[in-house]
């Protein structure tokens, strides 16, 4: 199903700013039993977003409405909004624009039973990850690093870690990273990549089972022994695997996986 | 008009990974006399944003015919070219894509006259401008950068300046940046921005006239005389404020618009 500003479409304006300059930002969610459980936290994002680049917030009502409709239909799958600034302006310059909404659905990926249970091949790809200040955290729509990097992988990993310029590991490519070490959590700051919504859920509920979650800059000697990387829909999948060195799947990836699940459920019922 | 993949339309689908990622490039043209006098120039850099990005070239005859077609109605304008890599996908790894062009056309901005007779007034953005290396020169579709950059300015200046993280002065948020100094030409290298097709003709252009014309990294500090942006819409526009200091507009020049303008017209015949 595809709703554009709320209504069944196959496609969007042509002068769509979303599309000649990515001029917008997106969310992928989780459905689950016909709901979305982390909307609360994927609406918060979104508004960040469009706060930051200064685009007007459709109706709060029309977001919920369209995204509850999709997740209604799909029921266990994946419900992806993009909001783009709209149609037009002269140039880059925005003018006075009416904003766009898409709604899409999607199945979940083939291989998440997989992943989850054993493990993902994770790849360290060498596509920089940067960008302004501005955009830091945000889900917006360039996401040519993202792509660029995926490319650098297909067929040996499943997910690949990507570097900012000064060579700190920011992310996967689609997921963000965990790192156990010395009984405690780390996760690198979310300066140049994506504040995850899941990433976020794992720091509340980890730190709801008294463990320490600490947000720190990763090398890849830091990479060393267990590690996880979690996004809102793969939920959290362990890494088997660093550029073909396998590594231990842990009782604290295990455990998080364990609560991720749990609060997913009771957020869905 | 629109055309989309050679046929009228008014949009595209919803799940382009144009409007997706931002991946895909594109060209902004000028249309004179019903022609594009810097089409091969256009398609040439077209081609090496294709290449980079791994997207499959759209057919040359159908590029030339639909962009002639579009240049025809117009006549004096702007033609816009966008090739994504189509739609589709599981996330941000391509697969097997048919890539889409879409053309549209456009009138010359209203004010172009003024800034080519009288002058652009200009701003210096704080907004950086970054991007992996395997990017730099290339026209492509993740341009929040330039939007940002051009919320700093409305109402102030015509156009802003972007420096990358270094503080290097690189271009404008749409046009490229030429200084004279000593009875040369200077230019900012192409890697960090986009490799103009205008900027390069003057490059040519200049050196046929016997003029000197460097690539050098340029500071705030090396801002300081006679001063000039280009595009392929625009052609050759002094700037005649930086930060609301006025600016000698010089004799060179005066020079290389009347030399570009000439080129133009006689590759319009």
């Amino acid at each position: 199903m595809i709703l554009v500003d709320g209504r069944e479409a196959d496609g969007i304006p042509a002068d769509d700013r979303g599309l000649a300059y990515g001029d917008g930002v997106f969310e992928t969610m989780r459905a689950m039993h016909g709901t979305i459980p982390l909307l609360d936290l994927h609406l918060e994002r979104l508004q960040r977003g469009l706060a930051a680049l200064g685009i007007v917030a459709p109706p709060s009502a029309s977001l919920t409405g369209e995204l509850g409709r999709a997740a209604g239909e799909v029921r266990d799958g994946v419900v992806k909004l993009i909001v783009t600034r709209g149609s037009g302006g002269r140039g880059y310059m925005p003018g006075a624009h009416q904003p766009r909404r898409v709604v899409l659905t999607g199945a979940l990926p083939a291989d998440l039973p997989r992943w989850r249970e054993e493990g993902m091949h994770v790849a360290i790809c060498t596509t920089p990850l940067d960008g302004p200040a501005a955009l830091a955290g945000l889900k917006h729509l360039n996401r040519l690093p993202q792509v660029l990097a995926s490319r650098e992988f297909p067929g040996r990993a499943d997910e690949g870690l990507m570097r900012d310029a000064q060579g700190y590991v920011v992310e996967g490519t689609r997921t963000n990273l965990f790192v156990v070490a010395g009984g405690q959590l780390v996760t690198p700051p979310a300066g140049r990549g994506v504040a995850g919504v899941m990433r976020r859920l794992v720091m509340t509920l980890a730190a709801a089972e008294g463990l320490t979650v600490r947000e720190a800059p990763l090398r890849d000697a830091d990479l060393g022994g267990e590690m996880f990387l979690v996004n809102a829909v793969l939920g959290v999948c362990p890494v088997a695997a660093l550029e073909d060195a396998p590594r231990p799947i842990g009782t604290m990836t295990r455990r998080l996986q364990a609560a991720v699940d749990q609060e997913m459920e009771r957020r869905a019922c």
